[in-house]
């Protein structure tokens, strides 16, 4: 098949792009584009019920997504993710139904491979040969593992203070990686340069638009796992927001399908005290974030002190009804542990913060006695294990 | 529904023992006991066809798995993990085909998932309170994390020369972790006198007979996965030689079943030559392996100089026509970079070392080039930060 896409749109501005094209952000305002759907071409194609008997990975969607030949397809089982329903987590948090939504379990072990798997895909289909990316944590990881997959070449800039596993990981798969002092602000400066001379083909966060629709699949999963109905709530860990705002378009686009009914899950966009600019701009009404000062976390994929996709993550919290809520570290580090011990996931201090952030949200009353809430554990605390040994506690 | 079990008998000696009570090994011979199942009322109930639209998780296969009532079981979403096609391996190696079974999709990061979820629900079933085992590697995490799921009381016995990450693993799902000096051996006789003190249920590998059955699930995988057609070779890497067992039995009863035609797939043992007893006895042609001296290896999980399962191991692979291979940890190692490279999977070094005994088996003319081969990648590399680093080499 070839895929159900009619074009690119600025987030911003409207203006529109080609997407049989390789393309970047809106050239007027520097934006992210965003990738249209013809959803009546796709009603007609496909029913609802029809993915249940498709195969359990992200590809089950493959309607919905941007890819247009079949052969072009990268896929090393990425999605499709377990729920995992946990009555003692619920009860713990006062609610009545939480699922934990198990992303560690995809390849590389975070919910980057969405991103990646659908980012390698249309490199593919376009005849892009080297793409290049910032990493601080684990989309550089993702990108050189699909990238391994199909011979692309994958260039990342990791700058001196991430976390030592992000660099190996990266060159454990054969990618180049650029080592750049400094924090990942640093390493996409020295990453610009790098790409104007080299012709890569820029694929950070929002700079190319088919990161943010591979991971529109967390959405569609959440509503096909829970029967296709609503859930209250859905908890996000918040850095660059991409994720957050794939799960809001997903269900936008869901309910324009009638695949589900409206209104829209109230996304919550969690952030640590430590880098929580959506939280400032959420409570002070701002259309969008200041950079934050002095950012620093223990959740190093909530490092994201400014994003040009925050403005439109604000936006989409608020339409949703949402709301944004900022955690300390020490309460990250504290969920780590009981998500371990009641939730019986091991997950990353970016997931965990989800969990924090519930237990603040039930106690100033933004969760209800009755509502049903989805915790998004972004990826696996199998990469952070000092994060892990510091919330396993001494031993005896 | 109930289970299709009949009842348990000694692989040694074929004594039978009801299997509606906790049983232990064979009260005469100390040796591991079956389950039986009554194949012919699971070929009235289910038809391999029907498999198809079953949940994406090893309980699929429920008719053929032990667990009386379907409320106990514990599942976290374990099993039917990726089986990866890696054209780039297969001319690498000068087969047909490799397919990799990415095991490290599982819960906890490894294939002991499998063993942990069955084991745990027999548990349920049986209304066992405490458990125990010792572990110097994946064992450990993965019954505490199914433990903490359900509040079931995980005891661990962990060995002062096993890696860090493991009790880490186990204290933060809750586990009561006991420290021993030594290694595995020293841990595992500790643990004896503290289980019959505190009437602890033994869960030692093949100690109970359920952790067995769990794992034969993967053998079911490789089946349906490839559409009930036969590998020619599968390649696991052997420590207990638990889930190779599992295989074995999983594909005699699918045998039985019709569901597959005779003859098996060849079941290729690979150990690395610090610690490759079922090697030896395979090459000597013994029966029962022999204490292996001075065993070390990089690959903690091969680290089982001794076992009172690889008797029947070594009947496995001899009635498959299959075969067994020892190689260097110099060549794990390498292994693990070029299965990040070429197959774009960051495996343990356990997993790695199947991709470097099919090199080897492939020189020796144990592979032909018109074999289809499957590599059973046990566990995520992400579990072993210091292995893989010194695979993904120096930096700058």
């Amino acid at each position: 098949m070839t895929s159900f896409v009619t074009g690119l749109t600025c987030s911003e501005c409207g203006r529109t792009y080609d997407h049989r094209e390789a393309q970047g952000t809106c050239v007027e305002d520097g934006r992210p584009l965003l990738v249209e759907y013809d959803l009546g071409g796709i009603r007609r194609t496909v029913r609802r019920d029809d993915l249940a008997a498709r195969i359990p990975t992200m590809w089950r969607y493959r309607e919905l997504l941007p890819v247009e030949e079949d052969e072009n397809i990268v896929s090393l089982g990425e999605g499709f993710t377990p729920m995992l329903l946990s009555d003692t987590v619920a009860s713990l948090l006062g609610v009545a139904q939480v699922w934990i939504k198990d992303e560690g379990r995809n390849p590389t072990g975070t919910f980057k491979a969405r991103g990646a798997s659908c980012g390698v895909s249309r490199a593919m289909d376009l005849g892009i040969s080297d793409v290049a990316l910032p990493t601080a944590g684990n989309a550089g990881g993702a990108w050189a593992c699909y990238g391994a997959a199909v011979g692309l070449g994958v260039h990342v800039a990791v700058p001196s203070e991430a976390p030592a596993i992000t660099a190996i990981e990266c060159r454990a798969h054969g990618a180049d990686v650029i080592e750049v002092e400094g924090a990942i602000d640093a390493a996409s400066r020295h990453l610009d340069g790098r790409i104007a001379e080299e012709r890569w083909f820029d694929v950070s966060g929002y700079r190319e638009p088919y990161r943010l629709d591979g991971k529109r699949t967390l959405g569609f999963e959440i509503a096909e796992q829970l029967g296709w109905r609503r859930p209250d709530a859905i908890v996000y860990p918040t850095g660059g927001a991409l994720a957050l705002l794939g799960i809001w378009r997903a269900w936008v686009q869901l309910i324009e399908l009638g695949w589900v009914e409206p209104p829209l899950p109230r996304l919550i966009a969690v952030q640590s005290t430590g880098c929580a600019p959506v939280v400032r701009a959420f409570e002070s009404r701002a259309e969008d974030t200041e950079p934050f000062e002095g950012a620093g976390t223990v959740a190093s994929g909530l490092l994201v002190p400014a994003s040009i996709g925050h403005k439109l993550a604000l936006r989409a919290i608020r339409h949703s009804g949402g709301t944004a809520i900022a955690v300390p570290d020490e309460a990250i580090i504290d969920a780590v542990a009981t998500m371990a011990r009641e939730g019986a996931v091991l997950a990353s201090p970016e997931a965990a913060a989800t969990l924090a952030g519930a237990v603040a949200l039930r106690e100033r009353g933004d969760l209800a006695p009755e509502d049903r809430v989805v915790l998004v554990a972004t990826g696996s605390g199998h990469k952070y294990p000092e994060v892990v040994e510091r919330a396993a506690g001494p031993g005896g």
